[in-house]
């Protein structure tokens, strides 16, 4: 079972018919970056990214979209092999905006395997993506659910840019974004800025896996400090066993997810972080900041 | 046989020993990015990307440049496996500047296996290649010409930098071009922004390869909807198929060609394009521009 | 065994209980990117990048840091598997800022197999790892110390933002770094801008393996001219040879090593060249520079 540290899963009914029934809501939030330091950003009930999504190989979902931003908007199941007019492109595509104050309920059988996908806004991404609208989907193996010595995380990337504060300043307050020529000057895991991310807990022996999502403007290279990783997943889709290859970076494109998977075997608190030497501050002070964590042995 | 959508092929004439005698006329042109956004670009016969060369392993080409730009230029044959004097960077390999009003006859046998090339200006390249200087040259695979459910696109990537557009602004106009600290502000597929870029046209049940390329100075993720891809080639070469993985996203590196092919299983209106999101507006202006095309079903 | 050329091994001493003892000091260097123009730069033992240190698996190390800087400081081994107190994060890690005038000794085993691995400051990253703290750490493989016709070549891939020249001004002096807002302008392998790179010698008919690195901002795509390469090694860590793809461009994001190998078939003066016009500049003057070496054939 994926956990995302720092964001909750989205909670489901169950219909009559089956139906796996979600529901978000697209609203403006406040959102803490890191010690004082606010946003006013878009997220999907109440958080950036919004909550994560975890379905199952074949199940049948229906996920209700309110908009309640002042602006229309869409999602997109970023990765998902979904009909034409569920996929969340409009006008391109035959799938619908979603005026304020107005839903749409998206509904599809989900024929991908088990792996990592993204849902976003496909509305003016580059105002709306880059304000917070975006979340995890996950497609759980339900062969790993109960498998013992196991730890899967999921921690999705972002970056932000708060035009009020010059470069190493980290006055606490409550900001706006800046969509206009942006410089990206905070980079966040799962919505958080270190120190502010949740640590991965593991214990020694187990199989890690961590999955990774990105869809704005820099590619971010993840490095991990005390242990190579194999590279399991890709897009969603499963790397066989013999086309894995061995790192200890994964360069996380915007559109990306790729899954990497480690075995426990070198107590410590070991940093997991974006390599880019800006990325690893906020907004560019000295210290370590920004888009780095750490996978801490219980 | 593969198709540039929006961009010709260059005409041959088989001289009498056999050899396939080629014409590029590198030369200023006026460009059309999108809705009456024009720039002064430089191209060769006209457009940029310039024409597509298309040859078979084994052919034996000379290819004449005629230089009518104001300064002097060269090609790279990049990724071809070519004699020294004839790869194009002079002064430091022993092959020539073309000065102005001057032609040189790069003349070479294809040793490489069918695949994705390009080709390009190499003198100046922060200029030359900014300003369009480049085009596809394809190795076709003898094996694949008449077959049956086949679609086969080259699309090339490309970015801009007009300096007298702020942010937004989208007034029609022929523009020169910025080369001293650019912004990037348009980005194009086979030199057109959406809405102008052409649709890649299929059929249900398709094989559908399409094969990138990219010299410039961002590396693009180029995202699919709908389907999942192979990779399937890689700088030209083929992947052997126990080695190819299966994505969404393929990202374009300056320098790089990719091809890519999937089934055509999903019928509908697609889109394919850049995941960056300031690379999908025009201009950084509201609603969707830029890298961007769409894969349509008949 | 590894050369990396127009930089130094690290020299070492076996001390009686078999150890190999090295010194690293860091300090303040002045150092020449290209043609008279010096910066202030921090680098190890008077060099950017630092020594090539050398090992072999199994050997029992121990490397004096010495910082003459006028902070704090640190070494992180980048890739390579040591204890957690080894490893070079402080406070996150137990492992210690070494204060200005002080030094400290890491010593470990090396766990890693034969690669390509680097060491670097870890401490305020935006500043010391932009002004010059790293170096490469080679695991040689025993079984290609004496390999005939057989090259060995580590290039490390830097950027560099001097803020008191305008684009295109390469006037002769000795600059002052910027780290706010950088805008990198000069961009080396192994330390040098072209035209002082250091070429690459070969020989016809020797297998050439050529393996980079790079920790910074920008993802470098370094492009060979002439030849295709296999991609025969990742962080350090061997691909096995039914895995390895032919490219003729690889993408050097910050954080990773690539090892790449090809057949020296195909005489001449070969660029070898990071594809981002920018990056093959010096400070966007005309003509070729930057990170931009060439392979010659003897």
């Amino acid at each position: 079972m994926v956990i995302t540290p720092g964001i909750r899963d989205l909670p489901y009914v169950i219909q009559t018919n089956g139906t796996k029934f979600f529901t978000l809501i697209a609203e403006e939030i406040t959102w803490e970056l890191v010690n004082g330091i606010f946003i006013k950003a878009w997220g999907y009930n109440g958080s950036t990214p919004g909550p994560t999504i975890r379905v199952y190989p074949d199940d049948y979902v229906c996920i209700r979209v309110i908009n309640r931003l002042p602006v229309k908007t869409s999602i997109h199941w970023h990765g998902l092999i979904v009909p034409n007019n569920m996929d969340g492109v409009p006008p391109i595509e035959p799938s619908p905006f979603i005026e304020p104050g107005h839903y749409f309920d998206y509904h599809f059988t989900i024929h991908n395997p088990p792996g990592t996908y993204m849902y976003h806004a496909n509305v003016d991404v580059a105002v709306q993506d880059h304000a917070g609208l975006l979340g995890g989907l996950i497609v759980e193996d339900p062969s790993t659910q109960h498998m013992p010595k196991y730890k899967d995380y999921l921690c999705l990337l972002q970056e932000w840019a708060i035009g009020d504060l010059p470069q190493g300043d980290l006055t606490k307050g409550v900001y706006d974004l800046t969509f206009v020529k942006p410089e990206f000057n905070f980079f966040t895991i799962n919505g958080r800025c270190y120190p502010l991310t949740v640590p991965l807990l593991v214990e020694y022996g187990d199989t890690v896996k961590v999955r990774f999502g990105n869809i704005q403007m820099n590619h971010h290279p993840m490095h991990l400090h005390g242990h190579q990783f194999s590279i399991v997943g890709a897009d969603g889709f499963p790397i066989a066993e013999h086309m894995q290859i061995c790192k200890n970076t994964i360069l996380v494109a915007s559109g990306e997810t790729w899954d990497i998977s480690f075995l426990a075997d070198n107590p410590g608190i070991w940093p997991f972080h974006c390599h880019m030497p800006h990325h690893v501050t906020n907004n560019g002070a000295l210290g370590v900041g920004g888009m780095f964590m750490t996978v801490n042995y219980c």
